[in-house]
């Protein structure tokens, strides 16, 4: 019988739930206040259910829009309540001073992006939100750094970038914070009920969790998040420098400090980019089996994910068709 | 590259994407008015996404409850509405004559769930709303049967028992009842959204569906929803005939009038069942690779789900098996 045909209350599957969860644990520390759920829904889903379990108490809550994502999820949130902008969104794409931040006096939680996948913008630091629950969307970066996890009061990331196939989202939240959740929300957002039910009340998305468990354990095979972070900065740096280096042929229209290490997006000739060169550096890209380079079609361009499963072998041969189609197409 | 590893907007995801809803609308003949969506969440995410988008119409709905799972849909829906129930919730495993029904003058929809998994009791009638839009959960038998989709207003169905894996959940919505989503539904839980979107706005369960077109095409292939419903009558026939001439030795609980086609409880060694007899029964049928076939823990006893991946073959082996140890445990 293969798993997807098994009983999510099968012993067999109740095995692969506890050893994923497990695994999280142990990768990343996670204290023992804290609970972990696997949901469905997506990240998006999560924008809901983080404001029906946490906004009710207050009825409003902090934003730190710094890209596409966390714009949706503030606009999501304003379904819930009221939703303050902590600062305007960036006109460039970059993370002002937190010195100009303006944290409320009252908000239930502060909601951030930790990296903007399609933006290619990422913290390098924890917000510091002088004790108000921290809310962070790792989706694209979870498991590529190490975190102190106790300073978040939520952390959630869809599986599907560096941990596993979509269909499951990992859910890491402070126990102090379950059981508050609003009248209308529906009972698989509810915090506390999936966590009552060690995340099997309703039937899960059992294949993804299974694939799950196999990434993690691969993770924690390869060294563990360290080896992760590792792997993150030397890809990223590899990467970065190739842009930088190249006589403003390739142009990363984000501001250094704030530079993702994990989605790295880039122009092709020069810092507007040209239609026509872009376009023949994704075909040649292919022709090599480099797929999936073509920016997010809202902000389009290049863009390299160099998540988890991607090697820093692949980067450098990416590096290295970069430099030959630099030689070939770019100013002599 | 594996379809896990794949974008959810590839063009190779967007063919089967809709390739597993045209099967949908060729298997089941639904009319051209009628929208075809893959949701997350579950069933019991669709107990609330139903109420959030149809409910604020007129604030009621009216709830035929005959079984564990459309109990649960009614305490739901509580959370968003007034909840009229139609009749008390039978005390035996029954559905009360339509006769006996009280509908609501004011109701937006009337939900009822076609096949109670737990219970073992199927309609084997459309319930007449008098023009009230018909929801339906139909997550144990959809496909099992022919079905008039233009009675209903709304037909819904986790996918994981008779036409994929866990992890998508099969929606088909009348195109006038999108809109009207409540303020606070959740922008994965709008039908209208999802269906503007073509079930890919936000990461769906790839594999899931995936999958699920593959159930679907062998469905097709075996001769369509004609041939699942001839099999699930020879199936349900030779299972109840095994049990009713059984001397009482096998006891279903359910009245004649509703039993299930699909999910068939009974209990073993009387009428109030022999829980050594039944430890015993199902310790034998798992030596004979035979398993899950104990009842829900909520009622107890044995249980056959006769799915669409089960055979005719699998169900007569079970019932030899049957007799073989009612021959040996039964009275002389």
């Amino acid at each position: 019988m293969s798993l997807i045909e098994m009983s999510h209350r099968s012993k067999e599957y109740e095995a692969i739930n506890n050893s994923a969860q497990q695994l999280v644990r142990e990768l990343l520390d996670v204290p023992p206040n804290y609970k972990i759920l696997f949901m469905q829904g997506g990240g998006l889903g999560c924008f809901s259910a983080i404001c029906m379990n946490l906004m009710g108490r207050t009825g409003e809550a902090d934003y730190l829009v710094t890209g596409t994502w966390s714009s949706i999820a503030a606009k999501e949130a304003a379904k819930y309540g009221k939703v303050n902008m902590v600062f305007p969104r960036p006109e460039t794409r970059s993370i002002p001073h937190p010195r100009t931040w303006k944290l409320s006096e009252n908000a239930s939680f502060v909601f951030y992006c930790d990296n903007e996948t399609v933006d290619g913008v990422e913290f390098n630091y924890v917000p510091e939100t002088r004790g108000v629950p921290l809310v962070a969307d790792m989706s694209s970066n979870i498991m590529t750094k190490k975190v102190d996890v106790s300073k978040y009061g939520i952390i959630f990331a869809g599986a599907q970038k560096n941990i596993g196939p979509s269909g499951v989202v990992l859910v890491i939240v402070r126990e102090d914070l379950l059981g508050n959740a609003s009248k209308y929300c529906p009972t698989v957002f509810d915090f506390a009920h999936i966590s009552k039910n060690n995340s099997v009340h309703h039937t899960p998305t059992t294949f993804s969790v299974y694939v799950m468990e196999k990434v993690l354990q691969w993770i924690k095979r390869c060294g563990g998040v360290d080896k992760m972070a590792q792997n993150s900065y030397d890809k990223s740096t590899t990467l970065y420098n190739a842009i930088t280096n190249s006589n403003n042929f390739y142009v990363c229209p984000i501001e250094e400090s704030c530079r993702s290490r994990i989605n790295i997006p880039f122009r092709v000739g020069g810092a507007n980019g040209d239609d026509a060169l872009e376009s023949k550096f994704l075909e040649e890209a292919e022709k090599l089996r480099m797929y999936q380079l073509k920016g997010h079609r809202s902000v389009g361009g290049i863009r390299a994910s160099l998540y988890n499963a991607t090697s820093v072998e692949d980067v450098k041969l990416l590096v290295q068709f970069m430099e030959e189609f630099r030689k070939q197409h770019g100013p002599k």
